[in-house]
Parts: structure tokens; sequence; C-alpha cells
């Protein structure tokens, strides 16, 4: 897959939250392609972070740039209603946390976003034999969600190629996103491994953090560098 | 009690979350006293806001006022460390959310917090029996939480009073907090019921929103002339 | 409360639900005034029995006596949309089910319907105290709900005493509602404690199963006639 | 597999629940093989049908035919128990809704009756990987159960031809169950693919339901028709 | 109530699980009354400690004094019929555990057990309205349970009076159990709010730890010589 | 695979409670190699059996051996972290206990302890995928847990040879455990299909109970000689 169209999608969990714009006016200016929106409910993962009406917001304060909410929440149907409402583009899910994942992803592309599900670190790909042709993205977790500190899980690298040969067979157009531990250091080989979407949270903020925003555009600028080497 | 010490504490679920620190800095400055920060999990209430994270920025953002964290989420022990540490002045929780409700109201003081109970509309004053002296403040809901657009439930003005009766006869420093359709029509009949701390969503921030900054001003004054007159 | 308006409301739990639709019109024809329809979903009592569709085949069939849906579920907000949208007259539920009781009582009733609460032998009436506006209906429990074959709980007759004072105090048109054990033998100092509406389970079905149908006449009549001496 | 012995089952759920003795007797006389009952306990799935109950009515009312219980509801194992005593014949469930999938299997044929696993239209296969000698029937969702009005998920073709081809590679005798918008114009198609067993729920009762009965006849006539092309 | 009968209970919470037989023989032979058994599921509290076959155990050792088995779990009708055929003497749990309190209530009666309910700090003593006539003890909490280390909660005072004065109200010959913080220099106090029954944890056993077992009788004689001046 | 270390692990769940101490000294003198501790919540198995204060109070008794945790709990974190403390050597659970399999796994060895993953007869093995680098032992299910009284299920015969293919394709140096039914008679045929570590629970206590205690020794050295023979 030689043109694979890369995307960085930071995080705003790495953002500051008391100026959100344009915290995101700003990432985007400087090269970002997707606002990456992690939505936890203190129930699938051991945190709460922030809900659609954060979503709205940024859609009532301009934002253009496609909104991919990755929900770590259980049950998820409610929040989908939600979701599509404020606005959001890519709204993902774990399928542990669905009773019934079918009907989740039929909501989301029946509310017209694009669809995908999210692997924890030691989920099977089996999640995918039925459902390839209602999945938009795939997620892989390359970390355990909901905690911060951790580095890029090594064996991810096998599972991306995985889940890169089963894309490639189904013929569908389906991105492969990898979040955790995405750093300018590894993300040629991640992409090399098939992936073609980058979460990168704090990578990208805390480098512009505190800075003149300029920094934020050498950051994705050297991603986007390694990437061409891919 | 004459010279009860009212407080406006504008709920910040009706403020721009796009520029959060902003709209707070300029509530504050129009006179109000405590942040109100709604705290849902899709769970205890139907609809997920916002979290701790978001009340550590609006601290590095500089915002020394109170914050009263009103959690409606459960269980609640977890997001009560988090909030002690996200630098929460007041953290309030329902009691039917809690197994242990002394033990909650406990990790809330030892983290150096004010600690409350949180009272539905239909939910009964006897929860409170055995913890007068472990509480700072009590939140009597008079509108049923998650939902918008509810008009004051006029029962509340009854239990208003017979909070007021159990925190006299309690003599402890016990503040009484209201929230849900709190309007300048009604401020003043709500304070003669007894309550001191006034939480006002959409009035405080509808008010201002697109508008010059001046309008907060105008409705925090509003508050303020009508309950002296209480 | 010398008129009291009382009604007999047979559960159609003892019915025979080959042949539901005939044997409610038998019960009715035989004097009964309500059909007492109970909803078990396994989780709240360990039982599960009927729906939403049985009691809408009920009102397609013809039936347009009032239906008095006892919701033995948890969480009940769901299944009250649904059984406002099958022809319930009344929907009652169980306060511990349910985490805003306030809510629930308004959904319906703005569903058109009148509402109520369920009370287990052993719940205290402190669910009432700020309510009592918003219920048409009080159910007292006097056997253990999800169970057959129990007898009357004779602390009952004390706590319709204080059901009863509590409506005759708030000046409100609430029926009180007695659930277990009732029969021939029991059933007018069951009213002069203070109930006024009856539900009889298998004393009334199984008195007609298998017989002519004017035994059911006849059960019906022997609880009138005891109900005219209370 | 030239002489596959086809069944339909038409889904009670269809029926009229006021006089469903006679219904089911109808469709039985029509020529249905087997009766489809549909259980929901407003957890496992956003409705609650029938229970136990229902299904023993049946058995009084003097229906001998196979009665297959679908048991959408977690947990299982109580309502297996039930299901037992109310003389149910099949008993299937959802291997997402047991945490002790086998445990569950020994209880129903510990009970006499047969066992079964249900799939949702994304649930994989793997499943069955252990359990081929414990199921007698395996049951494809073909929708996603809980909701009318949908229609057969193309992808459950192939679904079926894998579970065809791993029941023929068991070398147990183990049905192969289609629910899910199975029509006249479908049905060989279904067979083709590898099912034996037919939900049909609407298809059937609908073209019978006030008409003359013959048209049940004709309705199930029109599905052997097919089935003998496939 | 002059003539109380006190009882001791030390919770072999404290006691070595190692040699446990061998240390509840020493701590009866030293006096103590009743063997108290705590029961934590890492549900209803945050920890797991013990079931009903290290009860069966102790029994089958040759015990023979009371075993009060406090559970600390939630749900709790399955762990009282274990506890009863464990050979347990009361049985108390948690009313918020139960859905169904009378209920469970009366299967450990049935059991041929005595029955309890435990309060929590904070808990309200309404939940006793309608069922003195069904409990042979109150347990009140005065520390939070699942956790070490705490001190007497001092408004456990009042509440003892409370529960002493309903209990004498009643009639009913219920034991008025204290639980938490209970030491040598507070019994006394404590006897004279009006508990009648003293779990006493590692006061008892810690005392006579890698000791002399003859230190367990001076830790309980000193109990007893401050119950004596109660 | 001709020279593997195989391991008698005796499931204390069948020993004295009364004196566990001493029967753990007894079963490894008798040349049995891992203690095997059996831990239920009431939830995830409806059993509640022992937490970590026992496993705690075998350490201070002076148990050297490794201790075997078997988890059968949800969740599993919170008891992962009491285990760790309490000295358990092993920590094994169920992946459909976990939502976040791969942090729990990393949670047991930060905490030094050995990592494993346990699967119930049905449980598909796909779930060993991408953590093969992250478990020191996986022990099979060949009865369902939480229950007595049950035989060898034989299919685990094939699932132990996939398993084991498993782990030597793998590389890594997991051991291989087997927990139900296993007995004098079938343990080198198990032993034959791979597995290298033997839970055997009542046919080592039982062996020895009442009797004198040479005969643990017969029961572990005629396992063993059947493994010689394996």
């Amino acid at each position: 897959m030689s043109h694979r169209d890369f995307k960085i999608a930071p995080s705003i969990l790495s953002a500051d939250f008391a100026r959100l714009g344009e915290e995101v006016d700003n990432v985007l200016a400087a090269g970002a392609d997707i606002v990456h929106f992690d939505v936890m409910d203190n129930h699938y993962v051991p945190n709460l972070t922030i809900g659609p009406m954060v979503c709205k917001a940024l859609r009532n304060h301009g934002v253009t740039a496609p909104i991919d909410a990755h929900l770590m929440v259980t049950p998820v149907d409610r929040l989908i209603g939600d979701f599509i409402e404020a606005g959001a583009s890519y709204i993902t899910f774990h399928p542990e946390a669905s009773e019934h994942i079918d009907r989740s992803l039929q909501l989301i592309r029946d509310g017209g976003c694009r669809s995908g599900l999210v692997f924890n670190p030691a989920t099977p790909l089996s999640y995918l034999d039925y459902v390839m042709d209602k999945v938009d993205m795939i997620l892989l977790m390359s970390v355990n969600p909901g905690f911060g500190g951790q580095s890029f899980i090594p064996g991810t690298l096998d599972k991306l190629r995985e889940a890169r040969r089963r894309i490639d067979a189904s013929g569908y157009d389906i991105r492969l996103e990898i979040d955790g531990g995405v750093k300018v250091e590894n993300i040629a080989e991640i992409a090399r491994a098939g992936a073609d979407t980058f979460v990168a949270g704090s990578a990208v903020f805390n480098a512009g953090r505190g800075e003149d925003p300029h920094r934020y555009d050498s950051v994705i600028q050297a991603f986007r560098d390694e990437l061409a080497r891919a």
C-alpha cells in the first residue's frame, strides 16, 4: 500500500482545557488532521474525562476538522447518540463494552458518522470476523487505556500487521489507527507495520505548551518527515 | 438567621467549554462567589460531562475561587480522590450513590476539602440523621439532575425549611445550597425558605453569551438585589 | 373516610396465559374493577413474567377497564415508556428500583398515566415525604414480591394505617392498594386499616379455573360483601 | 447434505397474546414444526417479553410440539431452571450472557432439554471451539435481537456456511437455526448456506392475522416449496 | 435495663488463620461468649475475607459457642443459605445490600438461625420501622466496615440510645451489638448507651498473640470488670 | 518435551481450615510442590472461600513453598494488589473477569509475582493471541469452577494439546496447569496431553484426612509414579 494517506490525530486530553478552542485551532493550524477526543466514564476505565458537551463546544467554536470520538465507556449506545448530535465525525468503541456490537455500529452509521472498533492490547481481532463491512476505522491500543505515562507495547506491531492483512483482504476502505506511546522515534516503524492514523497525545501538546505555538508545527513536521520515510 | 452570607454559584455546564477559563474569569469578575462544577458519569445520571482534568485546568489557569464539585456519579470514592488532587474546594455526592456514606464524607475531609450530601427531589432527609457533624454543605436538588430545561419543583421550599431546621438545631456551620430552576423571580422566596447558596446555570451564562460581558454583572446584581430583600 | 370506593384488582398472574383475553373478560364481567398486571424482570425479583406486548394485546382484544401495571423491575424508566405506549392506566414501581424517583413519577404522568410507588414489607414510608403531590396510588406489599404461596404479613395492618394517615393529611386523591395474601377472611380487616384497592391473585382466578365461570362472580361477591361490612 | 430435515419455527412474538393457545394451535395445524419462544428481560436486550409461566400455559393448553426457548437474558442459569420446569424442549442462550457457558449447557441437558448457543451478528464462532459435544442447536441471529423491523444481514450467509462446516466436521447431530428477516424470497438461499431450522416471525403470524386461518397454511406451504428447491 | 446479659464477641479477623481452631478454642476458654465471623466479598466492602467453608470447619473442629456471621456482602440471599448449612447461629446483613429485606430475614429464621440487620455509621434506623418482629439482633457499626485501624465514631452513642429505645418499645428480645473501636477504655460508656453485645477484634486477639494464652483471659476480664461498672 | 518438571499443587480448599498451617505443612512435607489457593467471591462463581488474609497467615506461619492464587473473582485488579502484599507467588485470573487483561497481567508482574490466565472449559484460547510474552502460567479448567464433585471434562485433553502447541511455538517459559478431576487414574494421560502442573484437591487431602499423615505421601507418590510413566 504505497500511497497511504497518513493522518496525525492529536489527543486533546493533553491540551489545556481552560482554552480548548484555541488549543485545537493551533494544533490544526500546525498541520494536525484529526482531533482525537478521549471519552472516559469512570466505569470502563478508571477516569472520567469529557463528554459530548465539550465536543459540541468545539463545533460551535468553529472547528471543522474531523473529530474522532474514542468511547472508553460502557454501555455505549446512549453516548453514541449524544456524540452524533454533538458533531463527532468518527465514533469508536470497545467490543467488550457493547453487548450488541453490530447494532452499535449501525447506530453510528445511521447517525451519519463513521464507525469503528477499538482493541485493547490483549483483545483478539476475532471481533472483526463478521463486521468488516460495517467499520470505517480500526483502532489498536498500544497502551492500556485510562492511564497515562505508558510506553508503546512492542507486540502491537505484529497485531498491526495482522489488522492490515484483514483490511487489505476485505477490500473495504478502513483506516487503521494506533493510540499509545507514539513518538517521533517509533512512528516510522509503526507506519511500516500498517498504521495510517496516529494518535499523539502529550508528544504534540506538551511540545507547544508554554512555548511559542510554532513548536506544534515542528513536532508535527517531525512526524511527517518520519512518515515520509516509512 | 438574619445575617446569612449569600453565595451565588454559577454552574459551568452553561459556560462555553471552548474558552472555559475566560468564561469562569468573567463570571467571577462579575460577582459570582463559587464555581459550581457538575460531574456526570452516564451511570448515575444519563449524561457524561466533565471530570477532574477540567477542574485541574481551571486551577492551573489561575482560578482561586471555591470550586464546588457536585458528583452525579456512582460509585463515588475513586472520583473523590481525583477531585481532591484536582483542587476542588467542596465535593458533594448523592447518598444513594455511595454504599458507605460516612466513609466517603471522611475521605473528602481527610483530603482537605469540604464535604456535602446532595438530595434528589424525592430523597428523604433521614440520610442526615447521623452525619450532621461530617457535612459542610447540604445541596437540595429542585429539579431532577441530569436533564436541562426543568422548572423549580415547588415542594422544595418545604424541604428547604426542614433542612434549615436541621442545620440550626445541629449548631454546625453548614451551607444550604439549592440547584435547579433558580431565577431572579424566585430567588428571594428560596432564600426565605432557608437556602444560602444558589446554583444558577443558564440564567447567568446565557445572559452574557455572545453579548458584552457586562451582562453577567447585571444578572448577578439582580440576584443580589433580590437576596437583599429576602 | 366513610364512603371509600373499594376496588377489586385481580392479578392476571393467576390467569390462564393461553387464553388471557377471555380470562380477563370473564373476571371483569364477574365484577372486578381493575386488571392488576405483575411485571417481573428476573433482576429486581427472581422471576420473569410478562411485559408490555401482553398489555397491548389486552387493549387490542378490547379490554377497557383500568390496567394497573406493577413494575417489579430495575431500572424502571425504559419500561415506563413501554407501558405508556401499551395502554397501561396505572404504572407503579419500587422506590429502591429507581435512582431518580421524582423523575420516574413525572415520566408516568407526562405519558398520561397514573403514577404510584410500591413498598416492600420492610421498606420505610419515608420515601413518600416529598412526593405526595406526584402519586396517584400507594401500593403496600403484604408479602415479598416475586414468590408465590405466602401469607399476609400481619404488620402490614399498622403500615396501612400509617399510609392512610399520610394520605388523609395530604389532602390528595391517592388510592391505597394492598397486594399479597388477601382473602375473603381478612379483606374486611384490611379495609378497616385503610386500604381501598385489593389485589387478589389466586383467590379469584383459582376459584373459577376449570369450573363454570359463575364461580368468579361468587368470589368477587364475597369480597364485596365483606367490604360492605368494613 | 441432501436430505436435511427442514423445520419451520414461527416466533410467537408475532402472535396475539390475548389468545395465544389458539394461535399456536393454528400455526401448528398449518404445518409449523417448532414453537419459537423469545424471552427478553430488559437487560440483555431493551425489551421485556414473556417468561416461563407463559411457556407452561402452552403446555397446559395441550401444545405437544417442540418449544424452542431463546433466552435473550443475563444471567441465564436461574431462567434455565425455570424453563426446564415449564416444559421447554430447546433452551438456547447467548455465550456473552453466561460467565460459565459449559456449566449452563450442562444444566440444560441435565434437565432433559436440548441445549444451544445463539450468536449475535458480530459474535465470533470461536465460542464453539470446545463445546461442539454439548450443543444440540446453533442459532445464528441475522438481525440484532430485541428490535423489530430489521432486514436479514447479508453477511450471515457466510457465517452460516462456516457454522455448517463446523457442524459437519464435528460429526454431531446439531441443528443450525436462523432468526431474523427470513422470508419466502430468501429462505431457499438461506437453506443453501446451511440452515435447517427457520424462525419466521411476522411473516407467518401477520399473514394469518385477521384473516381466515387458512392463510397460515399458504405461507408455510410457500416456505416449504422454496425449501424443496434449496 | 439493670440485668442485661453482656456478651463479648471477639472477631476472628484478628485471629491467626493458620491455626484458627486453636485460636477460637483459646478465646472461648478465656471467657468470650460469641465468635464474631466477618464475611467480606470485595463488592459490598473492598476486601475479601472468609466464607462458609471456614465456618463449617470451626463447627467440625468442635466449636459449640454461638457463631455470629456478619455478612458484608451483596447480594445476601445465596450466602445466607450457605451459612445456615455451615452452622452459623446468627446471620446479620446490611439493609442496603438486600433488595428484599423482609424476605432475607425470613430466610435466616426459616433456616433455624437468628436474624439481624447491620447499620453503617450513616445508615438511618428507619429500616427497622416494619421488621422489629423479625430481628433477633441489631448491629450498629461504630466504624466503617471493610477497613482496619479506625476509631470508635462518637456519634454512635446517640444512635445506640435510639436503637435501645426502639428495642425496649417493641417488647421483643433483641440483642444490640456494637462493632468498631471497642476498647477497655470505652466499653462501659458504650454499655451505658445501650449495647449488650461487644465485638472486639484486635483488642482481644492481639493481646494474646505470641504470648502466653493467659493474656486472653486478662483482656476479657478487663472488659467484664468495666461492664460490671456500667 | 521429555524432561518436563512436573509439579503437584494440592488445592487447600480440601484442607481443614481449622488447622490450615499444619495441613499445608504436612502436604508439602509429603512432596507437594505448590500450594493452590482458590479464591471465590460469590460473584464470578457462586461461592465465597478465602481471601488474602488467609494467604498472609500461611506466610506468617512459615510456608515458603510457592502459593498459586487462582482468582475466581471479578473485578480482579484490587485483589491482585492484595495478594501481592499477602505473599502470593503466582496470581492467575479469568480473562472474562477483567476488562483490561494486559493491564492486570502487568500489575501482577510489577508486584513481583508470576502472572497467569485461567480458561473455563468453554473459553476459547484466542485470549492468548497477544499476551504470550506476559504470562508465566496458563491454567485450563477441566471442570466448571465454583462447584465440587465434578469429573474431568474429556475435551480438555485436546485443549491441553492446543495450549501446549502455543507455548512451544512461543518459546516462552510458561507452565501449563490443569485443575479439575485429576486423579491417579488419569494424570498420566493428562500429562501426555501437555500439562506440567496438576491441581489435586480432594484426591490429596481426603486421602490423609483423619488418618496418619503418611497417607499424603502415598497419594503424592502415586501421582509421581504415574507421571514418571507419562
